[in-house]
């Protein structure tokens, strides 16, 4: 739980008109007054709000409030004490991003409530931006309320009608499924099915499911729910009423099945409505990250976007195995590997490694992740086991000292990795001797993993337990330098922009699915509006050998995607952390179409969402940071089209030559995924391009500043 | 889990007589041959063993088992493959100890037993000395049973009668009860009763009860039960079958009910049947020292006995408090203490401190435990508060480092307290930096407190998880040299041996509770049979103020012993770490009484048990580690009783001058419990001894050895 934050600095460059209703019913509009925010209690002083977006009902009446343990509820009897309303506009710098300036815009209405049978007070914070609607719970420090547990969050969403929904189902533990897209009167016939096996997975109704929830209503209204500045309490998921098309938060329990211990003063998360009429204008908010707190680290110089290959996809396909041995039933303390017997097919070998790091230092990327490097993999999993590494100790035939001497005489980094196996107890044990290891070798990244159930056993991958571990080893890396990109972990609500060292998160079904039965082909057009929402994904894009059975013949899955989508994807799936994670071999073979992997950028100025429609499509363009050159990628559903944007983003009077990455016309993501072509055009801002994508398929462009 | 212990060099030195006997039914004897444990198969392969004592049951024929979850039970099917007897001893010097040297003999009968049915072998082994049994189980490493999780441990003892039982209710988060005196079958009706308030208590059954069970048969033998070597295992209570009086082991549950989380190889902890006819060698018996592993550390220089005084019971008894000041509802990473308003009552302020090292140092007191010296306080119970306390930061009026200047210049160690509030998590978190804040700032032990229910929530304190932290802070706290006096953990269970840093332990009502409403008079008469078999217990005796309203008009309470027990507790409540725990001011009315606790040793090289009856009285003699001085203590029970001994321990031809520290004849714990007398008599070996001993009295001797 956060501290109410301190007055800032920034409030002196604003517009401040506070002023004091205190009527049952308050309002307030967006700065360009096409939201409007509705505050209102309801008979018995039931705390309501309402959004409509251009007058229509984004958000109809729904209720706020709490459920405690052992102590009355904060549902009813309030009346309003205090209401406030100001105005905000500043700008703000991401240290990575989409964009180099971010505008931060909203009218507040804050609504003080008390209770008068408890003499307890809660206030309500909502903000209206252009965009969309944030809102949180304040607890002011206070006599009657100190302390207290939650048993569930009451809040509302209650919808105007039966929404086309893009939804996984509800989860305490995993969000690697797929997408389900369906009416929300469909939610409940459905979600058996979507129920795919996974390491990690507690569901917990018919009807639940989880944010970022994408909704596209009849009349065209794309709205976004999900939360920012999730900390110290437990992530959100939505329980929905099929009748009524109310959704009413559901928070992940802790061991007790309770939802949250709290002290006052504190905050809840913000909760975020994103909407438009515009489905490209909900790819474009950065409603969620404003609605995070600046940078607590005064000095960022040291985080910065990473391109990287590993040591990874040959693991995933079954080609290479993590563990360097085949034994069963290791314990750490007493096995000695130097007695043991390799299996031969381990990974992480120091003359595989510097293959990578050759194939990284020749195509400039940053840095090459090596999995399976540390010893324990040989019964990682499923065992409930609690010592189950010790993050600092190499099998015999991974040595640290030379790749270190190696990487770094080629100008590459080692990326760590540091799979826990859900036993943060042991990971938290040995942390501080884990980034003291990184510094000591020159690793400056760890990529953490928390696959299958936690330890302490009976919490969940989304309690408040664990988000308060996340957060903990994020801001333990910062003390080192270290810059985290955790897999397994909580799905993101923004919060690297006050802790920008984490670069990367997963929570959501990557590309490692490709090779485990395969993703729908319009995962990946769904994900920006999902996922993305609360920040960037290290989504491992770049499979130029969609076939697995290449690599490992007893694997028949293959990626749902052309080859030329597969670059769209640096572009369209936002992340200042992208792989390139097929194996050096498989580049090789089309090192014309790996040209875009090594030129495109992993930072931006500048970015626009030229067309988009969740589930069918979305191509975006984008400023490479500090540069003159753009660009573009285009994804597509299993449907193919034919796509036209407008380079009118370009510099006016800038002559550019374009790159085109496209599927050739006979491509198609599961019958004839390689064929691609690349051309190069002239283009200037006033030029238009019309790109054929095919099933499953997509483009991508680089579009570079010329003189000629 | 502990390892398999590998074949150890003092194997060498046994007679080691290894046979193999396939048959189903095994016996062994005691080396004296007074004990015999015979093993047998029941029908259906259940396991069971009996154990006679001169031919007589102590345990009648018993089971053997496990209930696993997800697997076929351990409890029957068995066949026996092998079975192996030897005989070992040797003799072995603790770090600090009751006696110089302890000799470890037994007679070993191991059985292994095979489920067919499963292919799984489980190894039982029993060693029987001549005061007792332990038998531990033995889980090979082996394909059929890797990882497996306890459902309940099903180790029976069948007892041969109604026993009378010093029993405190089965409870897994607190020892800290009155011991109830009744026959088993009493039990069950005097549970209720037997239940009194704690800060974090959970019983299971109005059967259970609490190792170590101290038990007397109406025929005279003598018998406690209790466990050795509990490590990464929960802990184990009693189950009561009060009609056929047979306990059956009852593990402490984690927060999903399950009883262990266990990899082969691996052993349960030995399970101890301390007996004879004769009280005193139960106070006697090292066995549970012996079946725990030698000390696992090569250099145990830096650990000492420890005499201290303490800036405790004023804060016990109300006189001034931990905190600096009255807040409430406080956040340690916002709150600056520096701008708040001193409560004016907080004990651990510098100047009060440095009262304490100047009478530690003119009584040549080792140390001076200060508690409440850190932030925190004003909220720390209760709350379920994670983030507690941070162990490092002082109060604004403790000056550290001025505090260890002034008392290293006095040759005074002051003692570090970390009371976690049960938030282990926390504790780790900060563990590193705390020893570390220790090093730096010349202390060398540290108290460390679990008052509370437990975070991670739905874990207990006895349970696995919890053990397995204690054992972690006590190995960590070696690496820094650091010695732990461990307060609300775990019950002991002989784990000095192989951690000797592990100087002192709660575990059951302390003299505290004197300040909380009083103890049984006859508390200290039983506590030697129960608590104390698993090691020592920093009881803090030495309160000569028994009347607490002196300290404190509010306080009603009253000591339940006489001024001149609580001398006698220093010799009689056996621990190398002993504080005189009552205010100077206290003992600076009474310096002829207090020369006794100035006087007496805290590590021996001999001990005497002379007189011993449960419940009723206690006398023991020790010999001061390298000297020629003996100290004798007397506890007796509500009736008083006139203790009768003779000296004839004492070195033969030798002269010694005792000082005897004696109840007044019309003294009592009640309504004179200050009178005592002091007086000095010539002794030699030759010498006896009868000595009145008051209603909730006793007496203490000190036995110089003079050349007059």
């Amino acid at each position: 739980m956060l501290f109410l934050p301190p007055a800032r600095k920034a409030l002196l460059l604003l517009c401040l008109c506070a002023l004091s209703v205190l009527a049952q019913a308050q309002e307030v509009k967006s700065p360009n007054a096409q939201l409007t925010l509705r505050f209102a209690l309801q008979n018995g002083g039931v705390p309501t709000y309402r959004l409509t977006y251009k007058g229509r009902d984004v958000i109809k009446p729904s209720k706020l409030g709490f459920e405690l343990k052992n102590a009355p509820a904060l549902t009813s009897g309030f009346a309003v004490a205090d209401s406030k309303q100001r105005s905000f506009d500043e700008s703000w710098q991401p240290v990575w991003g989409e964009v180099k300036t971010i505008r931060n815009h909203y009218n507040e209405l804050a609504v003080t409530l008390t209770q008068a049978a408890t003499n307890r007070t809660v206030l309500v914070r909502f903000r209206v931006f252009d965009d969309g609607l944030g809102f949180r719970y304040e607890f002011p420090r206070q006599k009657a309320l100190d302390y207290f547990v939650v048993k569930e969050e009451q809040t509302q969403f209650a919808l105007a009608g039966d929404h086309k929904a893009f939804w996984l189902p509800g989860d305490y533990d995993t969000q690697e499924y797929s997408t389900v897209t369906s009416k929300l009167s469909e939610v409940r016939g459905k979600m058996k099915a979507a129920v795919t096996p996974n390491a990690s997975q507690t569901t917990f109704s018919d009807t639940g499911v989880q944010t970022p929830l994408m909704l596209k209503s009849q009349d065209g209204l794309y709205i976004n729910l999900h939360e920012a500045a999730l900390i110290d309490y437990s992530t959100m998921s939505l329980e929905l009423d099929d009748k009524n098309f109310v959704l009413t938060s559901h928070l992940t329990p802790d061991a007790l099945g309770d939802k949250g211990y709290l002290q006052t003063p504190c905050l809840s998360p913000w909760r975020t409505v994103v909407v438009s009429d515009k489905a490209a204008d909900i790819l474009e908010s950065h409603l969620i990250l404003n609605l995070n707190e600046p940078t607590k680290y005064k000095d960022v110089s040291w985080i910065k976007p990473v391109k990287y290959v590993g040591v990874w996809w040959e693991m995933i396909t079954g080609k290479s195995t993590w563990s360097y041995t085949n034994l069963e039933n290791i314990k750490l303390d007493s096995l000695d590997y130097s007695k043991t017997k390799p299996n031969g097919t381990h990974g992480a070998n120091t003359a595989h490694v510097k293959e990578y790091i050759d194939f990284a230092a020749k195509h400039h990327f940053d840095a090459v992740l090596v999995e399976g490097w540390n010893t324990g993999w040989e019964d990682w999993f499923g065992k409930s086991k609690d010592y189950v590494f010790d993050f600092v100790t190499p099998y015999p035939d991974f040595d640290v000292q030379e790749l270190h001497r190696y990487a770094a005489s080629k100008g590459v980094k080692i990326i760590m990795h540091h799979e826990t196996s859900g036993s943060v107890r042991n990971y938290e044990r040995h942390m501080d001797a884990a980034y003291k290891f990184m510094v000591d070798n020159g690793y400056n990244a760890v990529k953490s993993g928390y696959v299958g159930p936690i330890i302490p056993r009976g919490e969940h991958h989304y309690g408040q337990w664990l988000n308060n571990h996340y957060l903990y080893a994020i801001t333990k890396a910062a003390e080192y330098k270290i810059m985290v990109n955790a897999h397994e972990a909580v799905r993101p609500t923004g919060l690297a922009r006050t802790y920008p060292n984490l670069i990367g998160n997963e929570a959501a079904r990557g590309t490692e699915y490709e090779a485990f039965g395969g993703s729908n082909p319009d995962h990946t057009t769904i994900l920006p509006f999902t996922r993305l929402m609360g920040g960037p994904m290290d989504y491992t894009p770049g499979i130029f050998q969609t076939q697995i059975s290449a690599i490992n013949p007893q694997n028949t899955s293959f990626v749902h995607s052309t080859l030329a989508r597969q670059l769209a994807l640096y572009v369209t799936m936002y992340s200042p952390l992208q792989m390139a994670a097929d194996l050096p071999e498989n580049y090789n073979k089309h090192l014309d179409a790996f040209q875009f992997i090594e030129d495109v950028a992993v930072d931006w100025d500048d970015t626009h969402v030229l067309e988009a429609e969740p589930g069918d499509y979305v191509t975006i363009a984008r400023k490479a940071k500090g540069k003159s050159s753009w660009f573009i990628g285009s994804s597509c559903d299993e449907q193919g089209r034919t796509s036209k944007i407008n380079l009118n983003f370009l510099d006016p009077g800038k002559k550019y030559v374009a790159t085109i990455y496209a599927d050739a016309k006979n491509a198609h993501y599961e019958k004839n995924p390689q064929a691609y072509t690349i051309r190069k055009v002239n283009v200037t801002s006033k030029s238009k391009l019309t790109q054929y994508c095919a099933p499953g398929g997509g483009y991508a462009i680089s579009v570079m500043e010329t003189t000629h």
